[in-house]
């Protein structure tokens, strides 16, 4: 199509123009990282099936449910996506082959692949694993560090989505910590922040919210349930929402009218945990070292057993992504990685506190993402 | 503890023991059905991650995220669960083994495996069965057709709980119905259903709600957006919530405020396809059975390719279990399986219809779960 120059429409083509513009790079940017990616690992051909890093690599959503929804990235350039002729996929300039639901996968992505090692997805299902390995007759290895390590590394749309994401988050714990109320339960909490996060129109929750009051939250994973908010009680608040893909994580531990001077002094001592990790990020820091800075804040008080998960997890388009800062990962911190900072104690049968934010690594440090109060508050009063 | 016999303790003791002897039994039956599927698909050791099947074997729930959660089955009855210390789990008779976020995995799993090919869940990461079979030096088959198999004939408590799941959903067909009016968007009427189907108690939904206006209903798999109702079109609404862990699903093809007679027509052969391959539901007939007599019809009144998907899935715990009703099952349907039959035409850009609801096989047909009327419905007049 040749266009004439004229006025408003050549600036609309042309804003058009530049947004499938800078798309385009985007994702070809995010192609080349994962094809240099797979060079350093040693690896030929990689086999995607995480539908967030398809779409990630494509800009193509997809909800392939039990059937298989793949892209295979060779270093020869012969890539491939492989779809179901039942998935409504927009043009592409990627090779795609559709299957129909009596295909047999395997045979059909074998005829594909080299004869050398494959890349798998970490999740890929045994299901379509065996049958391509045993097809081939090839040793498959994990190989979705080549994304992975490249989706750790927040772009700047992805970053933008984040803040939106956390910013939303931020508003709906303060709704609903000003919407608990005498009587309340556990699940009427996880039930009004659905509806908060209805209207700012997000795709859904990270995880299933987790409220928790007084020994309920000595369980950092608790499911609500029934149990009345009751005098005295702490309150872990651990929620997060979708919004534009992009997921939000953040935990306040409230309390309800008053507080136990003991449980106040194990909420100081927990914030103070969170800002000695969050000082020490940097780019080049061992992510366990924020995780050492924590837990031996903890310790030194005399909780070092009652904190008994890792200090946090990535997160980006999932709310857990691989990359964790535990006691177990050396791997030093890259800017623009995105991550939870969130220590806590638990005395079973009787209180849990816990404190959550997300960060992004900045050139010289980090940038909160969560902006609500970190310190002792008591609601209801 | 010995119990005196004291009037109304004595009941309610007698009635708690009765309930967890029947909780027991039941369980104990799941296990010795999974067991005999085992010795006669020659499996020797089973390695079941999946959460729903592991809750189904073992009444724990655990939401393990990315960690390892398995129950490993042997036939020499040295069964073992494989958690993680996070995890809050009740007493179980069966032998756990608690990991650590730093505990290497395979190594744990690998040293109370049998030097003997291994069943794995269909859907195991290949981050946990790589690392496994490559430690251990084993081969890996897929083995939870022993499970799937199993799962697919509902007993007694399953049959109660998908009763109840429809019945609700049936409901909130006939209130997102009533809802539907000018100016309405497919979003708007997904969020009320979440509404509808929150004021039931129900866990979630069984899958994103397809509501398909017009020449959206063309796409089978529809994501809802912004697209307004308009005179003529037609509404595919393809909805299910889960309730008690128990997912229902079915689909409603209405008309707005008037209907091409071509598309009334259309929506009479898709409904007369179902009725003619539920008529056909008897245990013994193989599924790929029911696909043809829907198929046929719809082929017949020259409609055969824009029939573009299978008849039905399997459903239970999870909205798309193990088994379809396609051409490619020649299976014969047992006795309290639960499946949808679901016949469609689509025309692209113009029109979709889908009428889909759940049966139960029963000793001499099938039992409905949907009661929602099937013929031509135009709303909004």
């Amino acid at each position: 199509m040749k266009l004439r120059r004229t006025g408003n429409l050549l600036t609309r083509l042309n804003s058009e123009c530049l947004k499938a513009e800078r798309k385009y790079n985007m994702i070809q940017s995010r192609f080349d990282r994962v094809l240099a990616e797979m060079e350093q690992a040693g690896i030929s051909q990689l086999l995607i099936s995480d539908p967030q890093s398809i779409f990630y690599l494509t800009g193509i959503e997809n909800h392939p449910m039990e059937r298989f929804w793949a892209l295979l990235l060779r270093n020869d350039g012969k890539h491939i996506l492989f779809s179901n002729k039942l998935f409504h996929i927009p043009a592409t300039p990627l090779e795609v082959i559709f299957l129909s639901d009596t295909d047999n996968v395997a045979e059909h992505v074998a005829a594909h692949l080299l004869n050398e090692t494959l890349g798998v997805d970490k999740n890929l299902p045994a299901r379509f694993l065996l049958p391509i390995t045993d097809t081939k007759g090839i040793r498959a290895v994990i190989g979705s560090d080549c994304v992975d390590n490249v989706r750790a590394c927040k772009d700047e749309l992805e970053r933008s989505l984040m803040r939106r994401s956390s910013e939303i988050n931020d508003i709906c714990m303060e709704k609903l910590a000003a919407f608990i109320h005498d009587g309340v339960t556990e699940i009427e909490c996880a039930r009004y922040l659905d509806k908060c996060y209805a209207e700012f129109g997000c795709d859904g929750l990270s995880f299933p919210s987790i409220v928790s009051f007084g020994a309920n939250a000595a369980d950092p994973h608790h499911s609500c349930d029934d149990t009345v908010i009751k005098e005295g009680d702490c309150i872990v608040i651990d929620i997060g929402c979708v919004k534009d893909r992009y997921c939000s994580d953040m935990t306040r531990t409230y309390f309800w009218k008053k507080a136990d001077p003991k449980h106040i002094e194990l909420h100081n001592i927990v914030r103070e945990a969170y800002e000695k990790a969050a000082a020490l990020v940097r780019p080049g820091i061992p992510l366990c070292e924020l995780d050492a800075a924590a837990r031996n804040h903890i310790a030194a008080a005399g909780y070092g057993e009652y904190f008994t998960h890792r200090l946090g997890h990535f997160i980006g388009m999932e709310d857990h992504e691989k990359g964790d800062v535990s006691s177990a990962n050396t791997t030093p911190a890259k800017v623009n990685n995105v991550f939870s900072i969130e220590p806590g104690i638990y005395l079973p049968g009787e209180f849990g506190c816990r404190i959550e934010d997300l960060v992004i690594v900045t050139e010289d440090g980090c940038e909160v993402l969560n902006h609500v109060d970190r310190g002792v508050k008591i609601l209801g009063i």
